[in-house]
């Protein structure tokens, strides 16, 4: 009898996952739903031919093409002009999620969220022996800043995650928030961690992978990036904004996440992740979507447009739905989300149970998409076929 | 005064990394010389622009058509035909290789392995708080199998890794060393691990980074997977082979590492991998470059050739060089070996200061690349330009 040595927590734990079916409607995962055009397609096929040509040769480590671009990318969405050199990139957001981790949390230490929030974080901290702790969001799921910086003094956690807009709820957080959380996280880091008389700070990490679709007037955690204090120095060097090719890009099959933070930061990131970790493909592939941003982002402002129509109608309905900054909506509650979601399953649309008792989140696909899973909703919370209905849930 | 967490275990640490020089002769990290032909980057160029008329998605998160490609390469390249099942890829080795550390090890854990070896197994137990602990190979590199049982016995290791052939030693294990030191490890894993009544076994890798190098007769380990009891069952379901493309196969920049083990391993690793790691350009490039396998694989036997003719020229000139089953050669000693590296950079040529004090490690190019190495070489050790001449190290 063999038994292999599988760490104890990890016992019984399975693979992360939304199921992945092949339907004609799928909503579960907050992909963007215009694939890149046959050009832009034909495009990273080239780039990918030229790579391919020196492909014997191990990539570019540090690879400053990217970065710069992705630099400039953000300089173009957000009006934030970064050096190269406060950009990292890695195979998903969630690699560099992990690198934070590896870098910053570990055992004896702790990293801080808010909940409901994405349920990728405590398998960061699982995966790096960091103890995640959570602090309850309002009902309205926003952050009270007092509480949390009474949790930040309390648990002195290496990293603080703050999605924004958060999922699965689509909130975003208003700027004077991050910048209280990050004047809190002032000399509140784990105290193993100085090495000189100055105590730690805590990393502060905004999550922005739905940056993208935050609504006109909402800014980017990237402008707290540029604040610098009297004598020019960063203001914030214990900020990191996390983004995304995957969700507004529309390149989630490229798994190219990246961090835009102080150089001090992201330096400390270069110990920790594994060399040659973004191949010469991706670089590739990802620098020539990015010469395509106008294009591959040109859907953005109608997914918005879509977004705002979906929570109009949710609520015509009679259900609680979220305002949102980001593509999807969280919705309900239902009396028996796992039935609704199965119907709707039924009628080949796929969605996601995730978030608070109850509630369902639904991500923006194109008009059709939605016009389906609409008609698909009021059939499974009206029709004959479930016992689910708006009446069972007043 | 802003003092960021890091880990005071990474504190002083360097990105792991041989320097990227530009250079004409790049001999340093053990790449295949010859790039793929311009038929097959056009191939690995099509199918990546096939995959991105549909890179809004996100990638297959469980891959079967590349790890059931991968199995039907192992069994061309060295007989043993596995269920696609029992392959894992992720990008690189080097992340297979920690989701490994991740999976098995942990704190309080350690990982075993015997040096002279790769210098990132101390990194990936670093990344995984694993604690690392060595044996010393012999002098001439092999090991001593009673040795390892008791350092097994002693330590009691969630993971022994065993590379074969060895960087940078080049030398390969028999068969019956790692057979004998699977037995070693039944029962000999870490006490926490258990969740019945059977103690847990160690797992053992072999990596075989360099396997398809090694000369005729020397076999895999993978022969070892295939082996079953009399009741049919997997007799070493606690034995992981890792392999790359990056080496042989010529694909380096590409990213593309992979482990076979049993299915119950597999799993494991399932629990820990990030999801959608591989994206859908690294799955669309590896398919189509498998596909390509014997031309991309058609200098191996003359890399092989050139390996031992060097190995030769370098004793007659006086070195120790080793016997090697992979794609370089250890050798010296040097009384400076950075004098010696520094004055074949000088001379265009860049090969690797690694392994035991006075000695380098080369790796084999075209025959061209190895006469300017040769050449490099020559002049360096006797020139008039430098101090350090065999008769120093006599």
């Amino acid at each position: 009898m063999t038994v292999l040595p599988l760490r104890p927590d990890l016992q019984g734990c399975e693979p992360y996952g939304a199921p992945e079916l092949d339907v004609p409607v799928r909503l579960n995962v907050n992909e963007n739903p215009y694939p890149p055009s046959p050009a832009v397609a034909a495009d990273i096929a080239a780039a990918v031919g030229r790579a391919a040509a020196g492909l014997n040769r191990y990539p570019d480590r540090d690879f400053p093409a990217l970065r710069s671009a992705l630099a400039d990318y953000l300089d173009a969405e957000a009006g934030v002009r970064l050096d190269w050199r406060q950009i990292w990139a890695a195979n998903g957001s969630n690699e560099v999620m992990l690198q934070v981790l590896q870098a910053f949390g570990g055992p004896g230490r702790s990293c801080l969220s808010f909940t409901p929030t994405y349920s990728m974080y405590p398998e960061y901290a699982r995966d790096t022996f960091t103890r995640y702790v959570t602090v309850a969001r309002r009902e309205d799921f926003t952050l009270d800043t007092d509480a949390v910086a009474a949790a930040i003094e309390r648990e002195r956690p290496a990293v603080v995650i703050l999605a924004s807009p958060n999922n699965p709820t689509g909130t975003a957080l208003p700027l004077d928030d991050v910048a209280a959380i990050l004047e809190a996280a002032r000399g509140h880091g784990p105290d193993d961690a100085a090495a000189g008389p100055d105590p730690a700070d805590c990393v502060v990490v905004v999550d922005e992978a739905y940056g993208e679709f935050r609504r006109p007037g909402v800014p980017s955690a990237l402008e707290l990036l540029a604040r610098t204090d009297a004598a020019g120095a960063h203001r914030y060097p214990h900020l990191a904004v996390t983004r995304t090719m995957s969700k507004a890009f529309g390149m989630a099959g490229l798994r190219l996440g990246y961090l835009a933070g102080s150089r001090e930061l992201v330096d400390m990131l270069r110990i920790v992740r594994l060399p040659y970790h973004l191949s010469a493909v991706s670089q590739a592939a990802a620098l020539a979507a990015l010469a395509h941003r106008e294009e591959l982002m040109s859907q953005v402002a109608s997914l918005r447009e879509e977004r705002d129509a979906l929570v109009t109608w949710l609520r015509a309905q009679g259900w609680t739905a979220y305002e949102s900054d980001a593509n999807f909506v969280l919705f309900g509650p239902f009396a028996d989300r796992e039935a609704v979601w199965q119907g709707l399953l039924d009628r080949g649309v796929l969605i996601r149970v995730v978030g608070p008792d109850g509630y369902l989140r639904v991500c923006v696909g194109t008009p059709q998409e939605m016009e389906r899973f609409r008609d698909a909703l009021v059939h499974v919370t009206t029709g004959a076929d479930t016992a689910d209905t708006k009446e069972n849930n007043a």
